[in-house]
């Protein structure tokens, strides 16, 4: 299994589950029900460890209320650094919860460095360590998102250590947030940075195409532009693109198509308050409100992964494919 | 203290130590003296936790060795993040030692995300988090470094973060690696990509200018790109510049003039290697060896505080300015 290439196993889940969303596990404090909070503060005190113990509660329950529905979960690192050490002991179970849940883990850090730094951070995500030859997986991600501002020398380390652990990748191209414009779409020689920054990846991700067709080394592509959408999913035919975007940052389903290839396959699409705080607004609020959150969390991911299988016939799952 | 501007807590202690260098802590395993390693596996086992000890004794031994010299450390969390959990809390552990020895820690971290995530990262690192009205700070760093691939508004959490906690950002504009030109030199309206993101800075950095004339927000350029570093130089006239590349990377003190201002301020300048792990290399294996790393690590500081001297009047150690 270890050594299935990444976009492979991806490729499967998405099969087996009828599903190609991805649910983010961006833990905001404030939407966070209140019992689990009176909960960790009666046990820990008003410390750092309390915060710590507070988003792992919500995340493993959140975990369990969507994992029989997606192939796959983003936890967003920054939530748990924001707590400190105990913040990050905390990432580390929740991205084991979700693994022991049959999910694969895809871990947004964002990370970007070069040379023997952008290695350390792919052992830490995406292999190993070692200690006088006793080997140990320091967090247990199948996944991560990279950044590529420093060139493909700060890449590389995140495909090549990916490849020998049957992980994957996904480099920041074109980003779902306004200002993304400043760089991204800065034009040289009549293309955008984002589109040159598509054409290396491809370039690198054909070396590492598994049976599926589709490589361990994909794109994330911001559902709020369906144009660029477009052009990189032409330009990267190989890869899977990570949509974020969907749900409370503005794209709705009719915006995914593009970033689908004919297959159907291609795009994993990303919702994380809508699903993670549906409980909070409309239509959950209420049906259920914050006592039943997990099952408003569960009712949300059940209807996203009805709204884009609507655009994308394989994945609709009142047929038998 | 802790709402003075960032940039006039760091002009004052280059000051006072008559040295704009930083040590960077950057732990590689295979350097670190055998005594420490078998010593933490005696107490751990061969463990994530053994290998946390490690670095963690090793950064606070080399901090001890240098921190009379400098007035900034610069850990790199890659290092520490390989290990896992128990690698974070060694990071946490090492930063707090580096602040008891009275240096400004400044964490290469190279974060970027949008939105709520970046400010997620600023609480972490720059900020502080919160539970129900009591507040703590998840790791005490000084200062963060930052990937601007996102834009504006991926950096502007970190700067009014850092506005109102007397901490400090440094952008990355031009690293030193050799695919950095990739994006950072594609060419725009016959200006570099790079060189649109110091115009961006400079527009931000200008609005948080401390009494030393100088700005909370700084950049990184490597000291292996001279001409670079000039054009840099004479955009972001406010901006201290992180200038990592010196000793192991190749860029020698010479290559170092163009990165300060005129008033002989206005760049740090980084090593890791050649500090850290100064005892296995010319001219300083001979004379002190393993056993002796630490006395190796001061003379190499001092060595390249005195080079660096030779460059920039202002820091002449041997007159009494």
């Amino acid at each position: 299994m270890k050594t299935t290439n990444f976009a492979d196993r991806l490729t499967s889940l998405i099969k087996q589950r009828k599903s190609c969303a991805v649910v983010g596990l961006d833990p905001h404090w404030s939407p966070i029900p209140e019992s689990i909070k009176k909960s960790a503060i009666k046990q820990h005190g008003k410390t750092p460890v309390a915060c710590a113990a507070v988003i792992r509660t919500f995340c493993t329950e959140l975990i369990d209320a969507v994992c029989a529905h997606v192939p796959v979960v983003k936890p967003q690192s920054a939530f748990f650094e924001q707590f400190g050490p105990a913040g990050v002991e905390a990432l580390y179970a929740v991205m084991e919860h979700a693994r022991s849940k049959g999910l694969l883990v895809l871990l947004d850090v964002k990370r970007g460095d070069i040379g023997s730094t952008a290695q350390g951070y792919a052992n830490a995500y995406l292999g190993e360590s070692e200690i006088d030859g006793e080997k140990f997986e320091p967090f247990p991600a199948d996944a991560v998102t990279v950044n590529p501002y420093l060139g493909s020398d700060s890449v590389l380390p995140f495909v090549e250590t990916a490849a020998g652990h049957g992980k994957g990748v996904f480099v920041l191209v074109k980003t779902s947030n306004p200002s993304s414009a400043e760089i991204q779409d800065l034009v040289v020689e009549n293309e955008t940075v984002y589109m040159k920054v598509a054409q290396k990846l491809d370039a690198i991700a054909r070396d590492h195409i598994g049976e599926s067709g589709y490589s361990l080394l994909g794109a994330v592509a911001g559902g709020t532009f369906a144009q660029a959408g477009e052009k990189i999913r032409r330009c990267i035919p190989n890869c899977y693109i990570l949509v974020p975007g969907y749900g409370a940052q503005g794209a709705g389903a009719a915006d995914l198509k593009p970033f689908f290839n004919e297959d159907g396959l291609g795009a994993i699409i990303n919702s994380s308050r809508a699903i993670s705080f549906a409980y909070a607004g409309k239509p959950y609020a209420e049906k259920f409100g914050e006592a039943k959150w997990q099952a408003a969390s569960e009712a949300a991911i059940i209807a996203m992964n009805e709204e884009i299988a609507a655009q994308t016939p394989f994945l609709n799952r009142k047929t038998d494919r």
